[in-house]
């Protein structure tokens, strides 16, 4: 077996399955479906509700007709039911190598280890999404380029973990093997904590007075967007990694206290204890995987106020583009009040300048 | 004297100073000799560091020639040095009104009411700032569009106001009428509390396996974004708004407690507990001032990977201007691992179906 922890492993020498079957027809389903449909896997679908699986089938992510004998299945229903869906489908194709798609792997590791069938069973988890559902947000796209989790049981087999880790190198996504409390831990800290504290800071806006949020800016926006999401799979995901989840708040809390502690004494009392906490967060945005995968690089903003006409942004991009200048990351807050947008563009540090520079004498009022 | 709490009042009649006296040349107080010199007012410059005064002026901030009656005096010294330099220079300008741009407004406050030149005292708090400092990195343009509080005291004088309000709008930012204790509770809302959080989160990730942080995805890169700030000014204005920020975070450390309970009882329970908790949440992202200072209106994301090269953003933003769809909001993703970014853009939301069908008709692989 993969060790635990690889990231990235050689792309194997697998072959894809001949024929999968997909369980549960929404937005990842379909577009599992629809990923190795274009890699010519003849794909079954099925649905509790049949009517998903047909519309599925019509926008071309496979056939509902039964599957015999599928190579692969790829369990993609609601978290809640996926432990009990995945002892179902091992006893119902014995020969299949069976995976899921659920965002906690927990719940369907403990109820598979042990089983019959837990030798053909490796989890996975997807990092992907969009604010849409169902079969007709299905996109053969949705995965590529973004993080999948890999999470085999201990007697899962090599041809198991190979099978599913051929899926996702053919669907473009970034396989990452992880044992089952591992995964959660980590996506407690990634996602689901990050969630929560967005979540909390938003409420605090609930009851402010108008005045108050009018001064709101981009930094507040960013903390707080990831809020803004549907409650109901949310309660399922939190209840489902309530263990880890609770861990690293309490550990948050620890440090929340600590700020607290640092506010009250004020002073250098304050400077000393809050210096800390404030480095800390820095060296952690720091460990966060940038462009290409390497550790974020050193990159500087250049700031382009623009007007609200379609054409103005692709003539700065144009100019951006004959400045010679890699754009890192792009952003355009539209500001309060005003038919204007300032364009924020992050580019190496080194180069910032010269994309100023360069974009003054193109006549856009650039600064950095 | 402008009712409180008024936003975007109507221009004031209200004409420039003819001449200025700005007292701190780094990054904010350059800027704003910068924008008053593009609108014929006579700057001078005057900072703790002759030098700096001197780089000020050299990238045509004013003079460092002594002001002899300035009608403005604009103190931009660091944050812990402003009510003692305000009263000085109230002192030395006896005709002139004298305005700050702390980002805390009781100190200033507390320090100038009562004295014998209150009157002639608005305190200001531009929200506005780059990651760079200094007079170099200043720009006539810092302000546009960007809110700018206004906060006067009880007995500032309607002349006062009226001037203060004036260079508010005459460089091109959203003037909001708060009283002090008001607005440093606004900005720990919106700034200093996010900015908490944001750092919390952060510091999470700095013993974590690096095979956990692989996961990130771009929720984690907006919460914690603005944790990457440099801590030193951080210092100050925690320790300056000290109160406000406690009462906040510690009813946040408040629902931060609700939920770890709802987690811990499970089931049911944490269903009816939580979801208030993230029902609150999504009413509070709802309240941030959105485009063009309307409420956020119902928007969609359609995402379009692109090849990392210069040339493919601005003929993808050509394509979207030929779609006749216009972007609220645009963002490039680098994922983990792959050559490629992945384009997010954000449209109303019942544009987004045109704009996917009539990108994938230009041959962008754009999906929903």
């Amino acid at each position: 077996m993969t060790t635990e922890g690889t990231t990235e492993a050689a792309r194997p020498a697998a072959t894809l399955p001949s024929t999968a079957l997909v369980v549960g027809c929404g937005l990842i389903g379909t577009s599992v479906a629809l990923a190795l449909r274009s890699r010519d896997v003849q794909v079954h679908l099925r649905d509790a509700v049949p009517g998903v699986a047909e519309v599925a089938a019509s926008v071309g992510a496979g056939t509902v007709a039964p599957a015999e004998a599928p190579d692969l299945v790829v369990v993609a229903v609601p978290p809640s039911v996926v432990p009990a869906t995945v002892l179902e489908l091992l006893a119902e194709f014995p020969e299949a190598v069976v995976t899921d798609v659920a965002s906690v792997k927990a719940p369907v590791a403990r109820a598979v280890a042990g089983t019959p069938g837990a030798s053909r069973f490796v989890g996975g988890h997807p990092m992907a999404g969009t604010e849409r559902s169902g079969p007709t947000a299905g996109s053969a796209l949705l995965f590529e380029g973004r993080p999948w989790a890999v999470v085999p049981l201990p007697e899962s087999s090599d041809r198991a973990l190979a099978l599913v880790t051929a899926v996702v190198h053919a669907v473009e996504a970034v396989p990452t093997v992880l044992e089952a409390d591992r995964h959660d831990e980590a996506v407690a800290l990634v996602s689901h904590v990050p969630h929560v504290v967005s979540v909390l800071t938003a409420g605090l806006l609930a009851s402010a007075p108008r005045e108050h949020v009018d001064l709101a800016g981009p930094g507040l926006r960013d903390v707080t967007r990831i809020a803004g999401s549907a409650t109901g799979m949310w309660l399922q995901i939190l209840d489902s990694n309530a263990g880890a989840v609770t861990t690293l708040l309490k550990s948050l809390r620890g440090d929340l206290d600590r700020v607290l502690d640092a506010l009250d004494a004020g002073g250098d009392v304050l400077a000393g204890r809050l210096s800390d906490v404030l480095d800390a967060g820095r060296a952690g945005t720091q460990r966060i995987p940038g462009k290409h995968g390497e550790i974020r690089t050193v990159s500087a903003s250049v700031f382009v106020p623009v007007d609200d006409r379609p054409g103005v942004l692709s003539q700065l991009m144009a100019d951006i583009g004959d400045s010679g200048v890699n754009i890192e990351d792009f952003r355009i807050d539209h500001e309060y009040g005003r038919p204007v947008g300032l364009a924020q563009v992050e580019v190496a540090a080194d180069r910032a300048d010269h994309l100023t520079t360069s974009l003054t004498t193109r006549g856009w009022p650039a600064y950095r």
